[in-house]
């Protein structure tokens, strides 16, 4: 197909907003004298509340409302951003109270207050006491597990959340048919996304008597329904907004604070109240990602062919459900399009511990699951004295493969020719061979992983997605869509869609970014690298539709059968010829303002999509690994993709850039750590979580392999999460071809890194 | 037909909103730094702009910018709130500029400044050094008719806006068959709407380098057309949100602040500026209502029929066309449709003066000839000897009239019972006969008065509305309408249509009251009575295509054909036996979550009403007259409707409360008055400017004659501005009745009646 729009760098739609500082987030709506919330949370892990006197908090002057356990709703709630499902087995777990009487980690909130103002809320916790009763604090999924752990909440004794995963194919048969059986023990751990806008929010009662809650949320329809939800109260009565967003990556697809918000504005007679979290609070009280341990056994002919996958995976939910094993078992399900072994299971387990509540993070189980099974293939490789990449290509999947237990066909398919790409850019077989056999303190190495992933959530959640498009008498239009921009550029990619249907340039498509409840189009959110497959489809359909109406609006005016017209550059054309037959301005006039036929033009469409693509993509690293320190260089980074059509190159850079960074900092950097004691934070905060900063990133390369994906709005597949998905089995593949030390553990920090090499004797007796 | 809501008087839909102070109006957003923008105003009537020295304004520390006409694109645009036309012949006239280098009332705008402050800016104005080249002003009619008269604008050298009228029948033919030949005079003065809310906005620049004007205006899609037709930029380039409005009555029908406004973000980098007229500037730079002098020569048969109708009227516009020539055709045409002569000639001339700007005011011309009219027909049936009410009777018009200069039919008339009504309410018969012969100081009389209106402006503009419904999950709906809630409770009658339409509770419909051009179906706003009408065809008819779609989407679940259901008490029901299928909110979570089969229901409707209807009626009113002072005291006033089938009584009244008292007003005590010289406003302030209080105002009865409009949604007609119509001719008639005097000009205030009763030699010599 040849586009006009589609493919081009256009600027952002909201770039000069952004720059200008004219965009305005949810705190740029904040007035001055309104309430102020905070909440008090729990110091211990795992703790009943015996008893909490509010009185020396609720007497302080400028303290409006002090609220408890007793105070809110006793309706358990689910707050994972997922679609409502009908069927009650597949919704989301409730395990959820607005303010808790058993504080299952440490932040877990037991008491908020309203206040006229910051200091002297906070003032008012200080005077809240509360009286605990301690319990023993379950740290880690062994300590959850076992015999006589303490359920932490009450209705799951066993503190397992749910254990479904899959198999196929007869696996004893297949690892009994294996030339050689490969295991491996992998471990990744507790991040957080960092996002730059803290989550914040405000909420008041309008004069109907509604809700009315401003957040800064990926999941605005979703935020109302669990509203709803967790206030037991009709949806309708809920109005969620949501300005612009300053980055989410995940932690925004959960409902976090809005129903606490909402609750806030009703105990003070529906005055606004604003609850803005500290960064400290984000990292312990949105979500994190959860630490997974996975045991993977593999069964492989001499030749390289793997024959049988099973792998048994544990997953660190941490206090409550939210997401819950929907990461575990998504990311074995997005990963199961990428090799094709003849048999496979996969047993994951989510496990509750008393550790901050793990949820959606940007590629949604993928960073886990591809970096223990590419790490663990890397040294099937060197096992088998093949190159890594001639491994790969062995087992890959191919167009026209059918997943065994779905009904989704890979329907196209550029694993290969990433492969490939990566393979001559970082000039693999020169460099190979370059470093073999190397000695001294810093050592040079070549890793590569590859991964598979999805668009969106079908079959497994419904994917339905809505757009409207109003044709002005400019022949501009707005695009209203309820999917969200939370800075991965959606807009922009969907103002182009537009603008390629209707043959008008991106400015001429104005897009309302703002969602608002009452009058965005129904759209789950962002989430699931799913808005320009998912929500794409729909803007498209909206598009046609318009351009339907004004081409038979065209017939109406001129006799020219619709047929034989089309839409470029501001004008109707004969299609045959691009003749102008009169300007699209024209036409939009006569659709206002004809006598008789006047009618505006519009469009108001939902479009369920119950299909899925599969993006898949790979990450090249060339890394130095100084052996006396235990420090990492990356010194090239290739994160390649086949994400179908790209519908920006710039956007698209973009997010790779952002992705790949996010992934060289779980691999080398990030951790949330706890004491293992008491389960306290010890870095929730910019200054001791090591987030990499611009110096510690390498030069990331962002390499597109298009496809046309038959299934994909103008061919596009997803592209927003990929990018985060393998550097970090990439750069430890890097690390073991430098050292020949296979790290099982994530990050790779020197700390780690050193101790390692010291133990595989790397270093001599001193640590030299 | 039998209605669940409509026809209740359900309270209005933000009622809570409004008497809480929640419902947000304009003059609620401005925040506390944005800059303030003012305007310098013409001191002279009619002037020439020499020079204009705005350096020491601008010197001014806190002056963001000083704008003449220099700075201001020199574009001529229409400021009145109708339709566009693509007809050139057929739109308003564009006789403006943003600011003027020639001034053509006192108070006409000639400079303007941004500051910081209220102060700053008033001080800048002082600052600026104006030279004026006073030329001759025109301050009457008659003084701009005058050969020798210099033209206000250039282009109409004889000062004459347009003198269109109509004729129907041979005129001469039926004045010749007549018996007798009546004569009169007829005079109406300059009064102002005096809403609640003064005229007031705000704009920005957006950072798509979008121009958003928040304003109180009853027209916002017209706004956003006329700001981008006076500022020479594309329409869509434009937002325009209107929150709550404190009132308007068509003085809000006109783009008045908007352009300048939008011209002063524009200065300052496109920071928010607010533009808020205090009342002494509303008085005299919004809008009027026209004075009107008209000559009536009727032709009657000796038993009352009424044979030739002349009128010709000559309507003093001001300095600028706004809607011009628009309001004595519209009031003639409207009239039309209440008696039957074989003839008909209507002559009206508009006239530019160098007064304040006429332009829409409640009920649009219609106030002035039926005083005129109404007048003029009591003479008759005092000259016949007649009862008035027989005379009337006489020449009414019939349901099936058709008129003979359009397609317009007469489909239902209540005018005989409106008046049977009357009659019986007052005890006419009673008390006509016991004040026959009074004398004394204090004497008493009966009138009565009656009108034909239109709902709505077709054939002459286009009636174009727009609705969009969308169905939530709990089975509430969300209602967007591009049509306006100003304070006449349109926002709650069509909550009422829709929740009769989907079997609803008036409560489960949120109105989204707030109009925003971008995402607001296309309506041109509240006029012209034309909401209830012409907007409810539209929002009927979004809710029948909802509950289409929700019948069929029953069908989906149940195989049951759409055709067996119906929508009742919130359930599907079988519609023979009302037996519940199930309750709509499971249709609605169906409708969203379906896997297979989601759709959410919405609808996005726009309808062309190209039909019109007559509402009409009659007042009827009992005076006393204090002979010696010349006061009038009101003792009974019965405003009587058939507006069709009444949506809402309590709201119905409210819009007869208002309308009869702002016809008292217009009667006995409103008049703006001039300096005969200058042509300075006297009286431009609620002090002065004898608007009635509370107690100033007869105790109204709001009376309804329900008749089935079979062309209006529910068989609704217009009722918003007819209740102003006839009570001054009414209470004229009163007057005429206890005093034998025929006023011919308005306003009755003690001074005129005074003077007259003395010059009828009611008073001796001494006045007493």
């Amino acid at each position: 197909m040849s586009y006009q729009v589609i493919g081009k760098s256009v600027k952002r739609v909201d770039a000069v907003a952004k720059v200008t500082g004219k965009a305005k987030y949810t705190g740029d709506f904040v007035e001055k004298d309104m309430l102020v919330g905070k909440i008090l949370r729990s110091p211990y892990a795992h703790a009943r509340v015996k008893r909490i006197n509010t009185e020396k908090a609720r007497a302080l002057p400028g303290v409006e409302a002090v609220l408890t356990c007793a105070d809110v709703p006793h309706i358990k709630f689910a707050t994972a951003g997922h679609p409502y499902a009908l069927d009650p087995e597949h919704r989301d777990i409730e395990d959820r109270l607005i303010l808790t009487d058993k504080a299952r980690f440490v932040g877990d909130a037991v008491a908020a207050v309203v206040a006229r103002d910051e200091l002297t809320a906070a003032e008012a916790l200080k005077l809240i006491e509360v009286e605990y009763e301690e319990l023993p604090s379950l740290l880690s999924v062994e300590a959850a597990l076992a015999e006589d752990a303490p359920a932490i909440h009450e209705d799951r004794p066993d503190n397992v959340i749910a254990s479904g995963g899959y198999a196929y194919g007869d696996l004893e048969k297949s690892m009994q048919e294996s030339d050689l059986i490969f295991e491996g023990e992998y471990e990744t751990g507790i991040v957080q996304h960092c996002q730059l806008e803290n989550h914040n929010s405000y909420a008041y009662v309008d004069g109907e008597n509604r809700i009315v809650i401003v957040s800064s949320t990926q999941i605005p329809h979703i935020v109302r329904r669990v509203v709803g939800q967790a206030l037991g109260i009709p949806w309708g009565r809920i109005r969620v907004i949501k300005p612009y967003v300053g980055g989410g990556f995940g932690s925004k697809q959960d409902v976090c604070l809005e129903p606490l918000n909402a609750v806030m504005t009703l105990a003070v007679g529906g005055r606004p109240v604003r609850l803005e979290l500290t960064r400290e609070e984000c990292m312990i009280d949105t979500r994190t990602r959860h630490a997974i341990k996975y045991k993977i056994k593999t069964g492989v002919s001499r030749d390289g062919k793997i024959n049988a996958v099973h792998i048994t995976a544990i997953s660190n939910n941490g206090a409550y459900a939210s997401h819950g094993h929907a990461i575990a078992s998504s990311g074995g399900a997005k990963f199961r399009y990428l090799y094709t072994p003849q048999a496979m299971k996969y047993e994951p387990r989510t496990v509750y511990t008393n550790l901050p509540v793990a949820g959606a993070m940007r590629a949604y189980g993928c960073p886990q699951i591809f970096f223990a099974f590419e790490s663990h293939l890397d040294e099937i490789a060197r096992a088998l004295n093949m190159d890594p990449i001639a491994l790969r290509e062995k087992n890959l999947v191919q167009v026209g493969h059918k997943d065994p237990l779905s009904d989704t066909r890979v329907l196209s398919c550029g694993i290969r020719e990433c492969i490939a790409r990566g393979r001559e850019l970082i000039q693999w077989d020169r460099k190979k061979a370059l470093y073999k056999n190397q000695t001294g303190d810093r050592r040079r190495g070549l890793g590569m992983a590859c991964f598979s992933y999805q668009s969106g959530t079908f079959p497994h959640n419904l994917e339905v997605a809505g757009a409207r498009i109003v044709l002005n008498q400019d022949g501009s239009v707005q695009l209203q869509i309820g999917a969200t921009e939370i800075g991965q550029g959606s807009d922009t990619v969907f103002a182009q869609m537009v603008a390629e249907v209707l043959g008008i340039t991106v400015d001429m498509v104005h897009v309302i970014s703002t969602q608002d409840t009452d009058v965005t189009p129904f759209d789950p959110g962002a989430y699931a690298s799913r808005q320009t497959y998912v929500t794409g489809m729909a803007v498209r359909k909206a598009a046609l539709e318009v351009k339907e109406k004004i081409l038979d609006f065209v017939r109406g005016m001129t006799d020219i059968p619709a047929g034989a017209l089309d839409l470029r550059e501001g004008n109707v054309v004969y299609a045959h010829s691009g003749e102008v037959v009169m300007p699209l301005a024209e036409v939009a006039m006569q659709s206002y303002y004809d006598p008789v036929f006047s009618s505006p033009i519009t469009s108001d469409v939902s479009n369920n999509a119950r299909i899925n693509a599969m993006p898949y993509g790979a990450t090249f690293a060339e890394v130095e690994v100084d052996i006396k320190t235990g420090k990492i260089e990356v010194l090239e980074l290739f994160n390649i993709h086949d994400s179908g059509k790209i519908i920006n190159h710039q956007l698209a850079e973009g997010q790779v850039y952002g992705g790949a960074a996010m992934g060289v900092g779980y691999a080398l950097y990030e951790q949330l750590l706890f004491d293992e004691k008491t389960g306290r934070p010890l870095n929730n905060n910019l200054l001791d979580y090591k987030l990499p900063t611009i110096m510690d990133i390498p030069d990331i390369k962002a390499v597109f392999v298009e496809t046309n994906e038959p299934t994909g709005p103008f061919g596009a597949k997803a592209l927003g999460e990929p990018p985060a998905i393998t550097p970090a089995p990439a750069i430890r593949n890097a690390v073991l071809d430098a050292t020949g030390v296979a790290f099982r553990r994530l990050p790779l920090n020197p700390q780690h890194v050193f101790e390692k090499l010291k133990e595989a004797g790397l270093l001599d007796r001193d640590g030299e």
